[in-house]
């Protein structure tokens, strides 16, 4: 086999850079065997140099100045590890605009100024690979571009934020409330000092608009796409969600909602606990996919830390290195992003009620009116009050779109005996 | 985007080979937009060119002879779709000779054969693909040679026959007996009107080996590789594990044993049923691996049928046409297949019994001095016994050699209380 030797360059170091450079050392005899390649790191950029490290580094390829990297003579491919949107971006354009292959896990980076660096990847014929910008320990990109490329995207549903499904499990399996499951996560390092991204779902909603992108060749706008996190989700709508079947966990999903109209959503939604998704536990992520050749498929992995994230980065440097086919956007004027308002699913809705006659005949005639129908209500009683009164009504609609829904939302906001803002969850279907 | 046009001809025109043409067809743009390669099916072997097809194909480019695709001077890949050893090497010797790739979903030839034909591949640089061989929807070949390249792998359990997962699932959930459940199977179409290949478990034996040469870099022979198919499994047994927590499957197990030997086995087998395998329905597939810095992953999707195996065909072909790195062995020195007699597992164990008195003394004597120890037993009455007479017992033993398994069992067979053959199942573990 043709064995050749290519030279590297780092921009950050943290857990992911160290991981990268501590897996390139361990495999290099199997790196080798397998695709031919030899990594040499030649250069490296850093926000500290003082700072302790795992892995030693020889100090004369350690600088602080990413341009020293990115414009090394020899640095035939730059690896950009820094996040955020600013000087990442320079980075990234930077090093295209050189003509030199970018591998990145910077999924805001791409979800937000994708259109900018995919058009200089295609301008320079530099490619971007973006493995560990989506579940790290999955090989999701690289299935939906090359191991399914001859399949019509049929639905994707994942579950690609660890931080929040560790946060969602630990108050489904233990009891815990939001606020224990979160401080939990910090403590043992699960979670970001700054969580922000991770429980306001974002984190996943850009990894949404990079599995639409794969999936249908366009890119999908940030401003377009909807996004809602964790933080308002109950103890009390999981363990009544988890008494009629359902697990609730964040979903992002793509699917096309009409012809060349793509629905990309990222919720807390209720999952059938019978379906492979809502068996993710912890950390851990999952995709669920239907093709239109292969049927349903199901990928499992680790979505975070230093080895997951580097088998991601070490495998693109790979293909990167024997030339493979980076994603470019094919077909940016067939597809467009479905407006909230079309995308239709079922729904659970629990409202806080005063215990007055005609409490349910008004839910029921505002639902009917605005065409949301459902079979079935369950109704809890307040423990604290004293003829067991009715505390609130829960029921799982059929199937509507969000609009309607929210329609009736507002309808039922302005009775007198809703005492609060009504609860809604999206309920997911695989059929 | 450089575009070009590949053209292939095909060897078998069966229910993959006419999905292969059908679906280069229905996705041609597709293919186009995101490879940059159009297909083009110039010549077609099959057996009896006047059977009725649901795909019309131009008279001209039919023949009955092999010869006539893979010599065609226009040919540039082959794909070989016949199954079996024979006729089915010599096409693909004869393609590799004259420098052209080759893909095939052929299990059979590739684990027996594939000395041989990776010898070719190398001796004349032309690749072999083969994801369509082991679980087509699921892209598990391409996963350990690219997205996993960096990993040492630590364990892998697949379950990568579909028909025996249909007949034990059907035996768990229907309480249908082994015959029962295999004559469903073959009305349906999920077992071959010659089901031998599955039951015996040779299908699945065969891509064990595939899946052991692609994680190793060796080519394990499949004169070393242990299998034991389904064809003794009761409905009895799986109630019984069903009882204990368990599930029955049939699953293949590549992982090392100790350094540089290889454990390659296939059996059916106790399955914890919290574990994602024991979720596996029907007659879909799906692998559990871990990687040294991936951690655990899981893949799951159909194994068989014409549009997940024409899924992978096509995959294939995309890589052939781009010239991706193909398989190659490259480390046949330092792997060997591990004795059956050295694997290690627990083990169920159920043995039918005479009730008199010291039964369980001598059963428990025998295993205490052959050194294969357990907690706890379990056993079951003859409810047409006139006095609840103990009719069977059974327990699940802690880790043991294979060999040292099966003196035990050697020695309790030869007691009179023992009336008849043990019945005995591994139970995996995936710590």
């Amino acid at each position: 086999m043709s064995e050749k030797v290519v030279k590297i360059g780092l921009i950050g170091f943290g857990t992911v850079g160290g991981g990268v450079c501590g897996l390139i050392e361990k495999q290099e005899e199997l790196l080798k065997q397998r695709s031919g390649v030899t990594f040499e790191v030649v250069k490296v950029a850093m926000r500290d140099l003082s700072k302790k490290r795992d892995l030693e580094l020889d100090p004369e390829k350690l600088t602080t100045d990413w341009q020293d990297v990115v414009n090394h003579s020899e640095v035939e491919v730059v690896v950009e590890l820094i996040g955020g949107t600013t000087v990442a971006f320079d980075v990234v354009a930077t090093a295209l605009k050189l003509g030199k292959p970018v591998v990145t896990g910077n999924k805001a980076l791409l979800a937000e100024r994708g259109k900018e660096i995919f058009a200089l990847s295609k301008q320079y014929d530099a490619p971007v690979y973006f493995e560990a910008a989506v579940a790290g320990g999955i090989p999701i990109i690289k299935s939906l571009k090359e191991a399914f490329v001859s399949n019509s995207l049929v639905n994707l549903a994942g579950i690609i934020n660890g931080t929040c499904n560790y946060i969602l499990e630990r108050m489904t399996e233990a009891g815990l409330s939001y606020d224990a499951a979160l401080k939990e996560a910090m403590e043992l390092g699960y979670a970001e000092a700054d969580p922000t991204l991770d429980i306001n779902g974002w984190d996943a909603g850009h990894k949404a608009i990079l599995l639409g992108a794969v999936g249908y060749g366009f890119l999908p706008s940030h401003k377009e796409v909807y996004v809602t996190g964790i933080e308002s989700v109950k103890l009390e709508d999981i363990k009544l969600a988890d008494s009629l079947g359902y697990s609730i966990k964040l979903v992002s999903v793509v699917k096309p909602s009409s012809e060349g109209v793509i629905e990309i959503r990222t919720q807390p939604s209720l999952i059938p606990k019978s379906h492979l998704l809502a068996k993710v536990d912890g950390v851990f992520n999952a995709v669920s996919l239907s093709g239109d050749a292969v049927g349903n498929s199901f990928f499992y992995g680790r979505g975070a830390g230093a080895g997951p994230t580097a088998t991601a980065v070490v495998a693109d440097l790979v293909d990167a290195a024997l030339g493979s086919k980076a994603f470019l956007p094919y077909d940016e004027s067939s597809y467009s992003v479905a407006p909230i308002e079309q995308t239709e699913t079922a729904y659970f809705i629990r409202l806080d009620v005063k215990d007055e006659p005609g409490v349910m005949a008004k839910i029921t005639s505002i639902l009917g009116d605005k065409g949301i129908s459902f079979s079935g209500t369950h109704s809890s009683v307040d423990p604290n009050a004293p003829d067991a009164e009715m505390k609130d009504v829960s029921f799982i609609t059929h199937k509507a779109p969000f609009g309607k829904l929210q329609d009736a939302l507002l309808a039922l906001e302005s009775l007198d005996c809703i005492t609060a803002k009504p609860t809604v969850y999206r309920v997911e279907s695989f059929s």
